[in-house]
């Protein structure tokens, strides 16, 4: 099965793994849109964004000039629990679908958060530890978030507080247990905890939350408690800066073996796993190095990228968070309710949001029962059981791998597993009963939510 | 935090992975007992082995001179897949107890299944296929070896149907989504689909069910449908000597740095994990060339080994099984209602049970609520959510490693990681809100259990 010189699964040595996150901001010469003041307009700096993040992180935030910044050695400490995450040919994919493409897929489920989620959340959780504060405030939707950021907390000592949207904390109990298992306090959105949560549900009695919420009542905890800030999981360009060590990782496994994906693709919700993956290959591209076709993969029942506007727009329901401009569906847009798996956050990413709009990479949007065949497809030959949103990518990688066997072109293909699906078998179980269904919004419904976006300078 | 030679997680390259399984019976001076059948109390050959078992496998089962077996080429394919498993320095569990003791697990709860299981699941599903069968039948309990078999079945596209344990059935809605992923057939026992189960309900119409039911149950639908074989996730010879890959990986990535454990620590249900782990240190244990210390731990809510008698028994309820010696608590023997996760089976590997009696291992009982005590601290440090069963072992060696602080010793600690704990929320659930209790059986209560053992010639 393996080939005799490449291994099946390739792991770094402690050697070979990356010294420094790589900010791709630094190679783009348009650069992503600042962050603005929701009340004044006003891009906002470092002391505007002190009350919310931790010092350091919004250096990082606001950097987009130094390329290569160091990974503090507790930081490479940590990520040495569970990285290098290997790089895996799918040979019995390949041989399933009798391609002539290879696939590679970089997995970042075998640690217990499940998720690459991690790999931000322990460089958050560090620099406010190092600050001196006592704990920070997240808000988690599906829950890989919440217990990424629970395990670092449990490991450096810090409290952690999650706001996890309240159909998830009924509906997905164990993702709430092993949060609690890393010690944090987990507490169902919108509540009584806070003033937005208070007036949301006066307004909405019977409302089963939303990530804008639950982002709003994180904010708003983080800031009216002393020794506490607010870290978010993704959209963020400090948290794309973080998951750059997925993609420093996989290239440099590539680059050891001769490797050169012609296509990469991964899923996009936020942004944090496909940002992270690409950001080398993209700093080539960048920089005229090399040419890659690079694909975004989201749900078309969430289709930021592909049927969004690129505008300003509230990062969150209550409106406390600075506004961002990106590719968005407007701040009140919530994915009709048979949408399983997380990638249901309204808006993108800054930066992929401000590379897709010039050209620099793709966009595609798929179905989840076709996402759910291929999550099944993967499973049964591959071993392992992928999370909804990985699977995203896994439909459009055999998508381009089935492509490849109409024309015979012997394509390398590098996809993103973001991780494992074992708290998402209620989907599981509704796609083997034949009772999961698609949504597509209509354009009206998009308008609608369009109708909302916030008045901006400049901003039509 | 990870010393300059020696690095944190261990990986064997593929040309250091093992190309033979150990066969540790062949060391052994007093062999393991033979399978009786029940009804004449013969020792059963080969010939009175095929109509449950495969061919290869029966030869394996009753082997017990071969030393090296060699490890078929396809089964070193699959077991590219999800191995090698790291053997783990654990650092920071280490810093935690601030204990001078070196703590090393093998951790092989890497992939889908979530557990050691799949070692065995595919060497068994691979002589099926082999040997041209249609598909296998099985039990399951906590659903770890259902799950293995099922991924397995799919790679090699075999049939597999598995009898889960009714509770379990109910309980554990996600271990049967994530079988029928794999696409077996999961049926709840007792079930009315065999004879066995349906005189089981019949007596019993209200019952959960039990292992012991469900092995009768699998017995009869391999043995009553043309071209399919019950297979087993533990207790018998075959599957100690395909989980001696654990032990055997473990050893490769010990003697590659200098390593030498001192105490060698395994959970005991039915004997997989631990006499995998154990076996090639065992090995050298009997050939005289050098001694290890060797624990086995068991729930002191099912302590064959440390309560057990040493004698002929049932292997299964309704009685269709062989006899195998082993320490048992009698076949009738359930764990009470509280008893949470795997190590339910009333008997023992006979192998373990006769390397046991005759001196060459130790045994120790812990009681579960000191099992998740130790669980959660070796999540919060390791960043692992180790599944209940792992967790005995994980707080013998916390135990060990305090001991340690106490005297002052630099002993070194290997210890069995098995598998994740995702789908055991619910016991840690009960753990976190304080209702989680511990049951020891009283000696009357196994009195009147051993009282049903059967009448062997040569047995008291």
């Amino acid at each position: 099965m393996a080939n005799e010189k490449i291994p099946y699964k390739i792991y770094l040595s402690e050697e070979e793994m990356p010294r420094d996150w790589y900010n791709v901001r630094a190679d783009m010469k348009n650069k992503p849109a600042p962050l603005l003041n929701p009340g004044t307009g006003e891009p906002m700096g470092f002391e505007d964004l002190r009350p919310v993040f931790c010092d350091e992180l919004i250096r990082q935030e606001l950097d987009d000039t130094t390329k290569n910044i160091p990974i503090p050695q507790e930081i490479r400490d940590f990520y040495k629990m569970y990285r290098p995450s290997p790089l895996v040919r799918a040979y019995c994919l390949e041989e399933k679908l009798q391609t002539p493409a290879k696939i590679y897929y970089k997995f970042e489920g075998n640690n217990t958060s499940g998720s690459h989620k991690l790999n931000s959340a322990i460089a958050q959780a560090y620099y406010a530890k190092k600050q001196g504060l006592k704990g920070v405030t997240t808000e988690t939707g599906a829950g890989q978030w919440g217990t990424a950021l629970s395990m670092a907390c449990a490991y450096l000592d810090l409290d952690c507080k999650v706001y996890m949207v309240k159909v998830s904390y009924e509906q997905k109990p164990f993702r709430r247990e092993v949060m609690r298992t890393y010690g944090a306090s987990v507490t169902p959105s919108p509540s009584m905890e806070t003033e937005i949560g208070k007036k949301i549900l006066a307004e909405h009695p019977g409302t089963t939350g939303s990530l804008g919420c639950a982002i709003s009542e994180a904010v708003e905890k983080a800031t009216g408690t002393p020794g506490y800030r607010y870290v978010l999981g993704s959209v963020l360009n400090q948290v794309l800066l973080h998951q750059s060590v997925i993609g420093l990782e996989a290239k440099a496994a590539m680059d050891k073996y001769g490797i050169v994906p012609d296509v990469i693709i991964g899923c996009a919700g936020g942004g944090s796993n496909l940002g992270g993956l690409i950001s080398p290959f993209m700093g080539e591209k960048l920089r005229g190095e090399r040419d890659y076709r690079i694909i975004a993969v989201e749900p078309a029942s969430c289709p930021s990228f592909t049927r969004g506007r690129f505008a300003y727009d509230f990062c969150d329901t209550g409106m406390v968070c600075p506004l961002a401009k990106m590719y968005t569906l407007g701040s009140g847009f919530i994915p009709s309710a048979n949408h399983a798996g997380g990638l249901r956050y309204h808006g993108m990413s800054s930066t992929l949001s401000q590379l897709y709009h010039d050209g620099y990479m793709e966009a595609t949007s798929v179905e989840q029962t076709r996402v759910f065949e291929a999550a099944e497809q993967f499973a049964r030959v591959e071993g392992i059981l992928p999370a909804p949103e990985s699977s995203h990518a896994i439909r459009v990688a055999i998508d381009e791998a089935l492509k490849c066997k109409e024309t015979g072109e012997e394509k390398t293909i590098l996809f993103g597993l973001t991780g494992t699906g074992y708290f998402d078998m209620v989907a599981y179980e509704k796609f083997h009963n034949g009772e999961m269904t698609d949504y597509i919004p209509t354009d009206a419904e998009l308008e609608e939510s369009f109708a909302h976006l916030p008045k901006v300078p400049g901003q039509e």
